[in-house]
């Protein structure tokens, strides 16, 4: 089996893997049906962060499934399945929360960018599509693997009510999609923060009512503008960087949400500045798992199409393209299909 | 009319001041039936914040109406009100969300250790008590201007419900009332963190029901092995440090909620870290004003005795005694009588 491997930034190739096979009893291995690259998947291939050593890549999924453990018993052979970057097993404390990638148990899936997978703690990790989908659903469906319900999480983070005025920082897939959410939540007014006209061609396509361009203090000031020197109820930060972070907090009514939703790097947050803004602060890894069954339904019934990110499909063997597409912002997000 | 000066660490002095009076048309002059040291009040008392010029002190008040200005209606002379340490109009944005301590026009009341005390948006500001209170009342009451709504907004914050674990950071008064503010709502197992035996008392008294001595690692190993290895469900931090402020975030469950109302001195959060936490993080000035109303009631039919936090009771020309002893750890808090 081939699948994507990562040797030094700028570096992905596409290589002999091998392939993977039940473990452990709680395992299920999945044909691809299709995968994705993530904006963190940037990170290590842009160098900022490090790759020690060649490193099998991907994180996001959906397929059939070809094989179950003995333990396995939700999902069988022949399903069309999804699950989360992070398998939980859904049954510890903070599973039961709601906190499946706080998991006690919780594996990261990071080799997703092949033709098959190994997907530990099954049971727990994967929920089943109704049907075998039709292909037209299969780019919406793998979204809900990650970037789809990492957006919905920013807007539930972010604390998201009918006739609330959001505001999302970042106009890569991740914010796009939470101007999705946050139009399927029922917020009155929806701020994308972009200045690429084709992310904001695509904003305003999911809902969003204003586009404001400017960055930092600058678009904190514009945020502030549009809502009576107040700042907007909920601000999704999609990033991850300080700048971003802050533009988040700083673009906050006092007793309003940040949901947060960008891997930090190098962020570092003054706890005197913070306590002044009166702003509520939660985010994390997305626990996408919580979220699957709500995110079929509405994908499913075609209420939502989330798929729409993908402005990019290629054949899984001309991933490296689809890193350098992403790399150079010519591409939103790669679809890739073995 | 003399009060409280602060002419530099240690030195605090009660000399004669300008009378106050009515110098807006929105202003009250209240005449003090007590108030008190807050521990902020140590932080500059102890050189950790500085002191630049010598400084009237005290923010904690309640009292008889004197006068108002010809824009007050809401308060009248002969009246028993109490106010909040930020005074604000209760009418702008942020007041109407409940967050009066952001007020878009607030003002620091930052001179009550005296007889006399001018309070600027007298209207938004103060909240008058149904009669003249009986002198057995006034400690508690007093509480609510600061003491009492913090620790409140504390478990506010941190979203303390019936049945849930809470933990508290800091067995100062705010801690304390933290305590009791968990138990008013209805917590089914509120650890305090404390090593001192009269505060420990104090705390079990006002509901406490575990007790954790270790501070930093070892406390928050305490917290794990209290919860089933998960984390409590909503803790307050009432301290305002970098070791309180980790201690508090890492004893928190995935999902679970921290109220910050310790005024941070030289915190600074590792977004990365608090990233993977999941915790919810919620806190500032505590917006007392949304709360007095209710806080009144409580105290007024007996519910609450917020005023125990008191175990020291000085003439107001003592206030230098009463910092002494608060800085020595020999009194919680100081209750200072004109």
């Amino acid at each position: 089996m081939r699948g994507a491997v990562l040797y030094a930034p700028g570096d992905v190739r596409f290589e002999e893997r091998d392939a993977p096979k039940i473990i452990e009893p709680t395992d299920a291995v999945i044909r691809m049906s299709a995968t994705c690259v993530c904006g963190s998947d940037l990170w290590p291939y842009r160098g900022i962060s490090p790759v020690a050593q060649p490193t099998p890549m991907g994180h996001e999924y959906c397929g059939i499934v070809e094989e179950v453990g003995r333990a396995v018993t939700s999902v069988k052979p022949g399903q069309f399945v999804i699950g989360s970057f992070f398998a939980s097993d859904n049954t510890c404390p903070n599973c039961k929360a709601g906190y499946q990638s706080s998991c006690q148990h919780k594996v990261f899936v990071g080799d997703a960018q092949a033709g098959r997978l190994r997907v530990p703690l099954a049971e727990g990790t994967l929920v089943a599509t109704p049907e075998v989908p039709s292909d037209d659903l299969v780019p919406s469906l793998l979204t809900l693997s990650d970037v789809m319900g990492t957006g919905w999480f920013a807007a539930v983070a972010a604390n998201v009510k009918p006739g609330t005025t959001v505001a999302v920082v970042g106009d890569g897939a991740v914010g796009l999609l939470g101007v999705l959410s946050a139009k399927q939540m029922g917020a009155g007014r929806i701020i994308a923060m972009s200045r690429h006209d084709s992310r904001q061609k695509l904003a305003r396509e999911f809902g969003a009512t204003d586009i404001v361009t400017e960055r930092g203090d600058e678009g904190v000031a514009r945020i502030k503008d549009l809502t009576n020197d107040v700042g907007a109820d909920s601000v999704l930060e999609c990033v991850g960087s300080q700048e971003s972070m802050m533009q988040a907090i700083r673009a906050t009514r006092p007793g309003g949400s940040v949901g947060y939703v960008g891997v930090p790097h190098g962020v570092d947050l003054n706890g005197e500045e913070l306590f002044y803004t009166h702003v509520r602060l939660h985010g994390g890894p997305a626990p996408v798992r919580r979220f699957l069954p709500e995110l079929i339904q509405l994908v499913w019934n075609r209420k939502i199409d989330p798929g729409k990110v993908f402005d990019l499909t290629l054949p899984l063997d001309q991933v490296a393209e689809g890193y350098r597409a992403m790399d150079e912002r010519r591409a939103i997000k790669t679809l890739l299909r073995p």
